[in-house]
């Protein structure tokens, strides 16, 4: 048993939060008040018996940390800030209101949040990568992630429920607040704390079922949590929605939907306010911590890398090589793979810095909700797979762009040039997902000596990233002193009279300059340009080649039409009346010889011979 | 113990399956000839033995169906089709060719295929849905499906995990070729049996495990899947990559690579030709079927919706009116949706059709890969959820496309409009996702009347279709007899001397109608278009309106600048030298009140009016 006195404090907090959630979704005449109050005792427990965090200290790297994967709870989060002292209790009532970042799910405008959350079953693998960061910084903080029950059904809960195992991840407590209610009915296991139990075992957790309204029986969970060694904690919470306000307690029909101002929010403020018990100390506060830490060193930018013009190099190897590289200077870079690392290259990281390898299977999303997790905490993750297989973790993806999460994205056997595995190994959409988000870096190299530049670029250019690269070898054409930028082009080719000018990126790039090649065979010449930032995209430089070359911009691309490069240079030149010509993918491909596919699809040198010349007669 | 001869001729089966998925992957270079062999017994047993199938009648709907979940394992599956007599054995060599359709990995191009497959952990989606058919459809068919032990770690595969236990489908076996190794190394559990057991248990599965190079095991299991009621069964095999050839066998290294023509496969090919064994009948045969059954009969058309001009109706809720409504007339359509059945209205259709509705929970893998299957045997499925949750699906989509699949998604609360939820809970890629497809159906009614209209003529047109509807009200103004077609738009403001074409879908809709009336006080004329067919999209009447209105095209969408409308329509008139204005969301947004968001994003009346007004200053 605990002290009576800490359990009377705790439960009078949990009634406050109930309190509080109702007053600021009632305000706000939208929210989830009653998948707060299912939760509000394991959160005052949480917040003000089990985390040892800084209020005033958000950064801290040695806080414990806790991750709302059920985010629509987020007043619930609010309002145990509010009682931490961390915002102001009045602040609360300006939920969801376009002036105020109490927004209605969290996003990490606020210093606490780490990631966005709001998309269920994403939390939970952010919070892996929050643990396994404690360990790359060899700091003892734990992580919490509060889950709930619908969310249970999301794969990647168990994704994640797989890789926390794998990671052995005591110091990974998850609590589902099991209040058996999903949106629109009973949730897929309502209240079957069996169902939890048994499943959670059967991955490896250790697992506590519990009253999630039992005061004691929650912080005896937490302790036996904190005392488990080499395995995460799933604490199965049997709870009730809308616990303390007795006309919605346990009823369907009440999920994301306020009290009404007036007699209903006022009757339920007033039946909790009946729950304050007697309490023999003053309330609970956080347990501060504070170690100190020396200041990281800056690391050593890399050295040019040693290719030679001519090798025949894949992009994938040389990103490959570059993170490895990379990592040696900066202790923060780790890299994250799915059962491909023998194709992404990032095997050659694994090598060299193998404690900063995680290796999530073939699990996409939590690969990358584990970056995100990473990322919160300071490290500067690479997670890397095959293009097309990226999509898998589309949503996480837009969340961390909501996040704008420093994740650095690779994914490699873009386009038809793959060649005989077909399609559905094949990333045609990648660049239409990637550059949706508008605050998400696409960079696209051709050769190894651009990609190993670039690496370093988005290493250190803030924000989401992603990197496309290609499965074929290409030949090196750039020297160690060539520049690259994020939002940077080359100008290959260039020459007065210059009858148009062509857009490409990686392996069509190599097409590019063939066409040039047969194309000065008739003493036609086309300006040449590698596109290798394709978001954020060198507007001046795209409308200055326009101009100069009879306003005619063509693009090709391995990548479907819709969304891609030709799609991205459209928008730039658009304001300046320029429009523009694309050659792409345009069906579903099939299976063949890389150059075969290249050709039959419309995207191979002689098919920009064709758009120019026919441009030309036009 | 099952007939020794009966035994033995599906022995010889196996070693043939071996041999020839040997000869084929080195007579392309590439491929999985390892992955074929651990599961060579096991698809002997289920293709020479188990399943119940018309060789000549693919499309028999009482077939028992096989999905390859493990889809680089093609070379297997077509070895065993060439067992079976469906082509011919000639023709496996012709593996991986451009001129071939046994691609790398299996597509619907070949009628024995009902799902592409080759990203991991998707077939046992689809297979849910392809059984959930035999229950529509009254047919004792039974589906069986073989992953390997990589794609176990994927989210999806614990999402048809819980599904199919929910659906309690006996009618589903499910088998697990655990041959230890992944593409990089060791699979996640490696050749932990137990670790399969436990967890398939735990989730409610009935579990055999089984030496899968024991014949007579493979058949007692399928003896004791056939004969379990109520729950789905899951046959845990035992194998061993590489299975048959010695220097191979069990070895990491050899994933995904063929055997080098001569001594190397010559000696495999030696190898297994030694272990074949006496046979005393002759090789086994499938057991064909063939139930007769009537035609289907047509189905009505739908009568034209109620709605009257100026009621204010959601697209969101008129989606689920027309679902409801097209599902009495037609049996074929189905509905599916991820626990907000009550926000997206498919709970219409669910009170109209219970037998007809699934209920996927807060999973949104299992809820598309199970709508794949329905439509692979002839269901006209109508999977629907938030349009921001539909990326949780982004890889199934694309194997949809690449399936060519007859799903209608549906995706609502899209954009910025939602107001106070915030970012996570907006679509604003949803159109870039969908459009990357290049045979994807992508329709985006703004009035209660185009949804009824749209979602009759998306049902009926074939291939993968998106509707994306909306969460605020807006007013009907279309009548009865106004037409919409997929590829149409509607041209609703039309005046000699148009200063501008303004294109607009959905909410912005609206807007547009609205900048109308204040540029009429100007005494500005502008002409505005629905697009309420964004893919296919009318070019004609674009090119038209461009020409008509001073080549100023200016579109205005709620969804961020990438992908969407603005990207569509610029590529669509490129050809004829226009560009286009895009009024979109260029940044993450943030919780609010919508027409505070629609405002604050540059996509509200003022702002079409100030770039239709700048523009013509210009």
């Amino acid at each position: 048993m605990h002290a009576s006195s800490r359990v009377s404090a705790l439960r009078n907090i949990a009634t406050r939060l109930r309190i509080d959630s109702v007053r600021a979704t009632t305000a706000a005449g939208s929210g989830h008040p009653t998948s707060c109050c299912s939760a509000a005792d394991v959160a005052a427990a949480i917040f003000f018996s089990e985390m040892r965090y800084d209020p005033r200290s958000p950064q801290n790297p040695d806080n414990d940390r806790f991750v709302l994967s059920k985010g629509h709870a987020a007043p619930l989060l609010y309002a145990a800030w509010a009682e931490a002292g961390i915002i102001s209790r009045d602040d609360l009532v300006t939920l969801r209101r376009f002036d105020s970042d109490l927004e209605g799910h969290p996003t990490p405008r606020l210093p606490w949040v780490d990631v966005a959350t709001g998309s269920l079953g994403q939390g939970i693998c952010a919070a892996i990568g929050i643990a396994l960061n404690a360990r790359r910084i060899n700091s003892d903080y734990r992580t919490y992630v509060l889950l709930g029950d619908g969310e249970i059904a999301e794969g990647s809960v168990w994704e994640a429920a797989h890789a926390a195992v794998h990671e052995s991840l005591d110091s990974l407590c998850a609590i589902v607040d099991v209040n058996g209610l999903g949106q629109k009915g009973p949730s897929l296991w309502n209240h079957d704390i069996d169902a939890y139990v048994t499943r959670w075992q059967s991955f490896g957790w250790h697992v506590i079922a519990i009253d999630g309204h039992d005061m004691d029986a929650i912080l005896s969970a937490f302790d036996e949590a904190r005392s488990t060694k080499s395995k995460p904690t799933m604490i199965i919470a049997r709870t009730v929605k809308g616990k303390g306000i007795s006309f919605v307690e346990g009823k369907n029909g009440w999920h994301g939907k306020p009290l009404k101002k007036g007699e209903e929010a006022d009757g339920a403020i007033a039946e909790l306010e009946t729950q304050f018990v007697p309490e023999e100390l003053p309330a609970a506060q956080p347990r501060p911590r504070s170690i100190p830490r020396p200041p990281a060193k800056a690391p050593a930018p890399l050295s040019p890398p040693s290719y030679a013009l001519g090798d025949k190099v894949a992009t994938r190897e040389a990103y490959g090589s570059a993170i490895a590289r990379l990592g040696t200077n900066d202790e923060r870079v780790v890299a994250l793979d799915a059962d491909v690392g023998n194709s992404t290259f990032s095997e050659k990281f694994e090598k060299e810095h193998p404690r900063r390898f995680f290796e999530a299977y073939i699990a996409e999303q939590v690969m990358i909700g584990a970056a995100m997790g990473l990322a919160a905490r300071g490290a500067i993750p690479f997670p890397s797979t095959f293009a097309a297989f990226l999509s898998r973790a589309s949503d996480f993806i837009r969340m961390a762009a909501i996040s704008n999460s420093n994740i650095k994205m690779a994914g490699s056997h873009a386009g038809v040039s793959i060649g005989e595995d077909g399609p559905s190994q094949m990333a045609l959409e990648d660049l239409a997902m990637m550059r949706a988000q508008p605050n998400m870096t696409v960079l696209y190299p051709c050769d190894a000596v651009s990609t190993d530049r670039l690496v370093e670029r988005m290493a250190y250019h803030g924000g989401p990233a992603y990197m496309r690269t290609s499965r074929p070898k290409t030949p090196v054409i750039y020297g160690p002193d060539d520049d690259f930028h994020v939002g940077g082009l080359n100008v290959l080719r260039e020459a007065g009279g210059d009858e148009a000018t062509v857009i490409a990126a990686g392996v069509t790039l190599f097409e590019a300059l063939e066409a040039y090649d047969l194309l000065s065979k008739q003493r036609i010449t086309i300006r040449v340009i590698d596109l290798y930032s394709v978001q954020p995209i060198d507007t001046a430089t795209l409308v200055r080649c326009a101009r100069e070359t009879k306003g005619r911009l063509i693009t090709v691309e391995d990548h479907y039409v819709a969304g891609g490069i030709g799609d991205a240079v459209a928008a730039a030149v658009a304001g300046h009346g320029f429009s523009v010509h694309r050659l792409a993918v345009r069906e579903i491909p099939r299976s063949g010889a890389p150059e075969q596919l290249l050709d039959y699809y419309g995207i191979s040198a002689r098919h920009i011979v064709d758009a120019v010349t026919e441009g030309r007669r036009v």
